[in-house]
């Protein structure tokens, strides 16, 4: 049966204390409801629709993408009038999955557990179930409806099954009874799992399936909660890589915010932090305080602590680090070695070439043994253009050098140390800028002079 | 009626193994009596008296302040002989609170509930109550008295309620009840808690409150009970942070040792330290293992990963780090970029400036839309002075400079790259101080001739 | 009597999926047999015979050593099997100690306790013990024998009491039950813990002692286990540290990979990372986020956040940091400080001397009182060999130098600041190197002339 989607995504979020709309703030550094969308995605639905209120614009801007279908509900008055705002949108003949915007972390294996015993709702044991809606089940042990907490007895609220409002329904039964729906509740709204009472009642048999973890269901309210979700992110992503292999100092302390793939026997730190699209090869190392984003690593290289990889491209068998700073657009050839306190930018490094220290190297090309020199800087900036610095073969760069692009030093070239070099300097040629050195005697440095003036006013 | 505070700190800490007396342990970066000195300060006492004696010279240098009168405990003979040495300082019509040096975590909402019902003690029940003097209550769950552990009975330790040893009282009530308080118990002490049993025997009620959660009324006995109160310390500043609209990326990496104030929408990366007072604008974002201490961040600021902020004024929409370093002093307006290894000291960087790579930048002015090149040094010390350098608007510092203070560089200046310069260069003007470069062929590096000469032996 | 250790350390570690040797995984940078070994030692046996199988060149290599005696086990048949091999190198008259490889967090106390028992089975009571062989005992509570998971009953597998496969048992018993031991159970394995039963049914009394916590006996199969372990052993050292007299503001957040020793009042701050021999003198302090490995830090000295020691000897009241990188081989006199995105390597620093700023000092020797500005490099490497730059008392180097070595500046020497200085310069002598500064009006930056391009353009 065809799958479709609803998300509902209106919610303001008033305890989130926040500009932004709830379904914006980043869990991993990606929207909550981007993570909804993954997990929707991983469905194959013939559409996805997402029904927004608050915000809308903005969500709408933050995530537009051609599966799915926009719903403006316009006043919330509750889940049911939520859902029913996308019925028009949704073949009758299909299976409807009603998930929010603001509950992130369910598993597509419960999710589809789901579909399978459709109707079906996922409800989830919690120790303290305060404020959330109770799952009522008769002697059988059979689903007969949901209360919201606030119209709950005292013995429904003792009951520690609640409902997670995620349903899977047949999008016929949704059209008999949404429009059902009162609002005669505390709230005055109009609730979803109404709809699960109506069906028991008139026979229909509902299945109430209980996620295997609670935080798998939680929503996300206030900052507390979102911070409990990444944890349990953090968590699920940790152990993740190391059942595949890759050892972690401290699975407290690691952020994978994206996708981390690794080869084997990766080792990683404490408190990495990982952005976007990261690939590890096998054996690779990584130090700990290290920040790695969209990049990738080939095998048997080592990062030390605290470099900063961004948009980079890392061979095999290098050295980076320890606070080395790879911007976008580096590429490093096999065995090359990027030191301390050093940056670079657009900068492919060839291969077994070295930049050990204090150096900037941007918009620049390195070909293989190549040595720079520490404190060397490529000046590739003249205010407005960018421009190239390239440096052959086996080229060494004394130290403290300065490179005023556009700039080519030839294979096997030289650039003595302390020199500003703008003339391209050919191939096996030295090129050299200095003054000459005087040393000048009977000099005093003002340190010497004052000392000497405070002793001779102590012998006066 | 009027209060008045005694705070007891002439203990000796045997078991923090430190040279400095226990009290003084700092709890996220401040002495441990200086957070029990808050807490009485929220009260509005009349006095607040500390009864000091181990190292008291120091305690007193530390906290001395005007609202403090400094009871010094000769011999410590227990803490009914302590709150005894201060009664004569005491206006007999007024409400005692007893707090302890070594309690740094009451909370003052407790505090006022203990006044409020004085004569009352302030209990706590623990899982493991082993070592703790215990709360006797009677069948009308009426408090009887307390009994110190090495005092008390099989029956009497299997109670979980401990006795806190703070308590409010009647000034009159002390004055009657503590000298009675004898010494023949396990310890040989004067036990300030006897005096609730004499008042409970003569018929006075004295009510005996709970507090609310156990981490309130932990003592520091020891280093692995500081780091505790610490953890506790740091939960508390996360979750009000989070409650009030602070994303952080994880509430147990984060320390806040003072004030940290956030506009909307602040979020903060793991690993985080603030200190002192630290104010952050709305919108602004600190990316991980970042140091921040007193300093103020305006809106919309981005400091990105392993900073370090300190004394420091950032103004709105500037972008900062990583690895930059803020030394006191540095003022940043709107919009503008400090690098990575870039260090300021005493600079005034005006809006839009950068700095973007390896610099030094100290004591110096920066104008509006000011480049400065990728290390570029100010030469500000001479061995003996500090010189000033200032940058007039728009001026372009080519890479690798050298400026050597006193200088000015007027508006729309220019120093050529690798320039060391040494006298004012005026507006819309070029500074250079460069050596003309020679390329010189056929030359060597001792890498070649090594090379070659290995060759050759080979070849012959 | 004669001790005689045998530790098993043959198996595959499937689930670590890992081209290494299970027992090689590192716990705190070392192997997890080295663990097992340093325990085995305390014991002062007279050998130990490590039963090796799968990858046995590796781990034969890794952690070869006099004391001992290699065995290898061709066939991994089970436990029973690997210490049959090892019994024509044990003494009929000792006790022997078996031991695992991959069980790296037994302490020696629980093993003296075992020993002194013999024959004795060490247990520990887990909450989940699933999966692991149960221990039966009588009504007396007496050892009856032990049951794998595989091959228990549903009540046994009830019982919450594991065989650890830890034992000490007098060598005679062993020759006397090994060679019985069958292989007809669940697995087709030789079982060690058979010779239990077999010799409680012939009436030997054998004893079963608890381990007092779970985490002592864990044996570590995959990554997850492995960081379990890793997370018990910082537990243990930051604890140790705390109760020595150390401050560390989160003991969650250091890691102590070697053996760290602290002398009074030392402090760490988060997320430190230790590795190999530290020593930290009185009073020093270290402040988040650094590394320290085999170094020695003398009293009174503050490291600053970010700071990265490696194989450094530090004296006392110096100044490191923040973002400090000592490399091997840097010694630091009394009163020395090393500032921000500095590194050194090979250097001796003199008493009271200062690099404070973004500067490279490699294979250098400064006397006392040396100042080194801000973006000095020592070129200490010409392509081939390295030379060494030495300063002599009171040396001043200006801001930005470079000093290609083999250089020499004499006592009260100076720099000018950007000179590139070649040629050794005396006492008290001026070495200045720069070419005189022009200052050339009417010249416009690109970024001038593009504006006024575009001005101009738009004017037309």
């Amino acid at each position: 049966m065809k799958l479709e989607v609803v998300i509902l995504a209106a919610g303001r979020g008033t305890r989130m204390r926040s500009n932004l709309p709830k379904v914006l703030h980043p869990l991993a550094s990606r929207p909550l409801l981007a993570h909804v969308l993954d997990s929707a995605r991983t469905l194959m639905p013939v559409r996805i629709h997402v029904v927004i209120g608050h915000g809308s614009e903005l969500v709408r801007e933050a995530l537009d993408a051609k599966d799915l279908v926009w719903v403006l509900q316009e006043e919330q008055l509750g889940t049911g009038h939520a859902v029913l705002q996308a019925m028009p949108g949704i073949d009758v003949d299909s299976t409807v999955l009603v998930l929010y915007g603001d509950v992130p972390l369910l598993r597509a294996s419960t999710l589809e557990g789901l579909i399978d015993n459709s109707p079906a709702l996922l409800t989830a044991n919690l120790e303290d179930p305060d404020g959330y809606g109770r799952v009522l089940r008769d002697s059988a042990d059979q689903l007969q409806g949901v209360v919201e907490h606030k119209d709950a007895s005292d013995e429904q609220r003792a009951v520690c099954e609640i409902n997670t409002g995620v349903l899977a329904y047949p999008a016929a039964l949704l059209v008999e009874y949404l429009p059902r729906v009162g609002n005669a509740n505390a709230q005055g709204e109009y609730y979803l799992p109404d709809i699960l009472s109506m069906a028991v009642q008139e026979g229909h048999c509902v299945a109430a399936l209980r996620a295997s973890e609670a935080s798998e269901v939680m929503g996300i309210n206030d900052r507390v909660q979102l911070a409990e979700a990444e944890t349990v992110y953090r968590q699920r992503a940790a152990e993740a890589l190391m059942l595949a292999g890759v050892s972690l100092a401290d699975p407290t302390r690691i952020d994978v915010r994206g996708s981390l793939s690794c080869g084997r026997d990766v080792s990683i730190d404490v408190n990495c932090v990982f952005e976007g699209e990261v690939t590890l090869g096998e054996g690779v190392r990584i130090g700990p305080n290290c920040l790695v984003r969209n990049s990738t690593i080939a095998a048997g290289t080592e990062v030390q602590a605290m470099s900063h990889i961004d948009d980079s491209d890392v061979g095999d068998s290098c050295s980076v680090g320890p606070y080395a700073r790879l911007r976008p657009g580096t590429t490093l050839a096999k065995g090359a070695r990027i030191g301390n306190f050093v940056e670079t930018k657009k900068a492919l490094i060839g291969e077994g070439s070295k930049v050990n220290h204090l150096s900037y190297v941007g918009d620049a090309e390195l070909g293989d043994g190549v040595n720079v020199g520490a404190g060397t800087i490529t000046c590739n900036y003249d205010g407005v253009n960018k421009h190239k610095t390239s440096l052959g073969d086996g080229v060494f760069v004394g130290s403290n050098s300065t490179l005023v692009a556009p700039l080519e030093v030839g294979a096997g070239g030289f650039v003595a140390a302390g020199s500003t070099v703008t003339r391209d300097v050919p191939e096996r040629t030295l090129g050299v800028s200095r003054a000459k050195q005087r040393n000048i005697d009977g000099w005093q440095t003002p340190k010497q002079r004052a000392d000497d003036e405070k002793n001779q006013a102590q012998g006066d």
